[in-house]
């Protein structure tokens, strides 16, 4: 072997992404474009900024503009210009084709975006939902009878056909609190507040923490929202850190933190801690752009090479989907051959965790 | 053009420094001269340390001696040597001169260093002012009469012809409190306290916040001290995660985030997320020396790229205005141009970053 | 001198292991060996895992198996069957023998591994004791009499040959809390309170911080674990920014930041902010395998060069006092050349660094 079979395979592995949302299938306008390529601002962009004035406009820029027929760094205006020729779900067909990946794991707890069946047909892949515990909870909210039956009906229906949950809670109550198993009469009487408040929006603690310990009961992977999102989540207390005493009630149940930055290193010590702790780049890849490797460099410290796993949370743009995966691909090269040229790693085994990280692991996790 | 028009670029753009301090003017033994090589420690050096044995000491030998006509490298004894052969004001005129700033932004709130005025002399370029806000306070404590009116009289009075206020919360009160403006009763109350007490050293969290509400509301842009500096600040709440409520609260007012080590990410993540907010690596590129590409690649990951900009907080020796441009310089250009030639950016985007950082977003800004 | 006169350097220097455990003596299984590669994880590997699919596990296999006469990268069964032909003190011999080590500085605290003397016999090269806080605790509380005279005179007498004292406190209380001195009534209530329960694992807050404050008054260097290390910790809260107030107490008792990870830049500001604070990578280099390079570099960022000390941390299987060596070597050479290379440090002062933190720092601080 030589180091061109590393870049070889990691090239043309195929991917399970572990954690993405729906595709955009409806026409927009260059500001909802470029609004999502800022992730962390909950409010449109200012007027004098631009979303391609980023690392992931550059990276839009050089990786996706090819894949329209556009030179490399083509202008925002021309990028726009040429996207704007063909429909949503053709751009969607280019960018999900060429991500080179096998499985989406969709959590469909996001609208206006394809659902798990148009992900499947537009992509020609196939493709798996992840339950979102929040909504299941408003879906309990909003159903007859007691609370707590209701949710556990739900989850079991609705997980009986999904691959794993995933929780929200960093956006909705962080992780610095208690996050135990509440009691039945805890449980009620947050519902019942809940709903006498018209139960939309799940934000109470007791709630959150009931659906997360339903969610380890039912023994299918835990998804988690960890560090960088937008800014309706505490960043501070986004820090995985706080999950210890949460991870150490979880059993076996496999939790996988997502994202993570800038608490990689964090979440890459839990990954070696605890046996059932995953770990996982996200959306951060994709919005470091050129500094994409420097980021997974570091998800390649301390957690396990059996623990990490790979996902874009593509969102919206199919080019966040194709991203990830390109971004994934290149900055992984990078770090691997670097191991591999100083004579720490050898060439088999960088292949081999490639694969790991690839699909081997999320296979094994959610078993597909 | 080619990677060398990046270089070449770098090299030479004229830099708004947009927060220094004045260099010192009147001379000084080499203990000062070594006990301001080290930042954080508020105590003279032990006997068996020497600040030229760091980062910026090594920088000191590397890159200034040179322009006193040294090699570079040259032992400390010999630097000093040369350097003492010199008045301060000549060594200013040195260093300052050879930074390639046009415009230097000068926090006035210290003493016993250049004002504006000797600044713009010793340099030949322009020099703005920056207003402090703890000096307000405490000009307001000595004045006659209601302290809040004192307050925002002086501050108007004195921002008229300033570019910027700036906040040292970080060293007086850290981040981890309540930030809200507080009621006019409150300041009363706290000022009636503080003045009883003499009146000096402003460290009444109440105080503080009316302060910065004040400036927020007077809409010249806002530098907050966030990260690195001495030991004075707690570093673990100068975090500026906790600044979250406080930059909802804040209206369109630019606050800019100065220095931020070790937080450069979670500073870059808080210029995404808000319109408002910029991020400058301030004075940890000086102590970083041989260390600052490192860190300068990690403040151009998640912060939109007309969001960061350019400043030493040289203080004290004019080394220190000098290093932090050439460091910047080097280390930008080390950065970008491993982004080009990866492919991920094109060159001419990256000297248009070059001058976002350099000089248009803080014109822009400080409207200078 | 030429780039080679440092790698040369660097290779032969010989080092001061200011913090180390014993290794094992006895012969174990190859579970025990797995086990041993991951630091954080308190429970038995999963089924799943393999302690070789680490950084650490890389590291073995690639720097390890030439010293039993195997390929580079060898495959796990063979590494294990290899090692396996020798017993566990031929293995030590081999492994201590090649990490260059002159003088090893033992904490006594952890059983069923090598005393001092007998890493002196294994080794060949000198080795001392550092005294552990919380066995003395232990110690004290069978003692007869009062606790507080109990502790002062084991740790006098202990010390009067060790050269160090080390603290866990990470792993008991963590660094949250008042660490201020208690008062004598505190400390008797406290002891009173744990020989009821029995006197064993002390956690009580007020007892760890009257160790602390022996320790202080003894003058020895204190040594401190802080970050990484396993579960049994809360790394949220063995973050050393917490010790802020203690290290103002703290007098002129040299104190010694231990592995650090992820917070090693935070270490390096402590270390320039605190005449008295040292700051050493520990077992973090070795964890971190084909990655340590990177850490090494930010263990050079804030942190005066009179100021970094060099430990593996080996425990147990001697590979890692050994790899804590031959990492740290290849390590720094890569960040100090990469600095001599750019032009920002002469040779010779790296060569003069390298020695600094091999050994003349610890040399100074534990007067051997």
């Amino acid at each position: 072997m030589t180091v061109s079979a590393l870049a070889d395979h990691i090239a043309t592995v195929g991917l399970i992404d572990q954690h993405a949302h729906g595709c955009w299938v409806t026409a927009g306008d260059r500001r909802r474009f470029e609004n999502r390529l800022n992730e962390a601002n909950t409010e449109p962009l200012a007027a004098f900024d631009s979303g391609f004035d980023s690392q992931l406009g550059f990276a839009v820029r050089a990786r996706c503009a090819p894949l329209l027929g556009l030179p490399r760094h083509v202008d925002p205006e021309r990028y726009w210009q040429r996207r704007s020729q063909s429909d949503e779900a053709e751009v969607a067909r280019t960018f999900l084709g060429a991500a080179g990946v096998t499985d989406w794991l969709v959590d469909t707890g996001l609208d206006e975006v394809a659902d798990v069946a148009t992900m499947r047909a537009l992509s020609g892949d196939r493709a798996h939902e992840v339950v979102r515990l929040e909504q299941v909870a408003e879906q309990a909210a909003a159903a007859p009878g007691d609370y707590a039956a209701a949710f556990e009906d739900i989850l079991q229906r609705r997980a009986a056909t999904a691959v794993a949950t995933k929780s929200i809670l960093a956006y909705r109550a962080g992780f610095a609190g208690d996050l135990s198993a509440p009691s039945a009469a805890q449980v009620s009487r947050a519902a019942a507040r809940w709903r006498d408040n018209g139960g939309v929006r799940v934000c109470d603690p007791v709630l959150l923490r009931f659906g997360l310990h339903c969610a380890l009961r039912l023994g299918k992977p835990l998804q988690l929202h960890v560090g960088f999102g937008d800014r309706d989540a505490d960043l501070r207390t986004a820090n995985p850190l706080y999950l210890r005493e949460f991870l150490q009630q979880a059993g076996d149940t496999p939790i996988v933190l997502l994202h993570c930055y800038p608490y990689e290193r964090e979440a890459g010590y839990l990954a070696q801690a605890f046996n059932h702790v995953y770990v996982d780049g996200g959306l951060t890849i994709t919005h470091l752009g050129a500094r994409a490797p420097a980021f997974i460099a570091r998800l390649v410290e301390l957690a396990p090479f059996r623990k990490i796993v790979y996902s874009s949370d593509g969102y919206g743009p199919a080019e966040l989907h194709y991203l990830g995966a390109a971004l994934w691909r290149t900055g992984l090269h990078r770090v691997l051959q670097g191991f591999v040229e100083d004579g720490e790693w050898s060439e088999a085994d960088a292949i081999r965790v490639v694969d790991l990280i690839a699909r081997g692991t999320a296979a094994r996790i959610y078993r597909i």
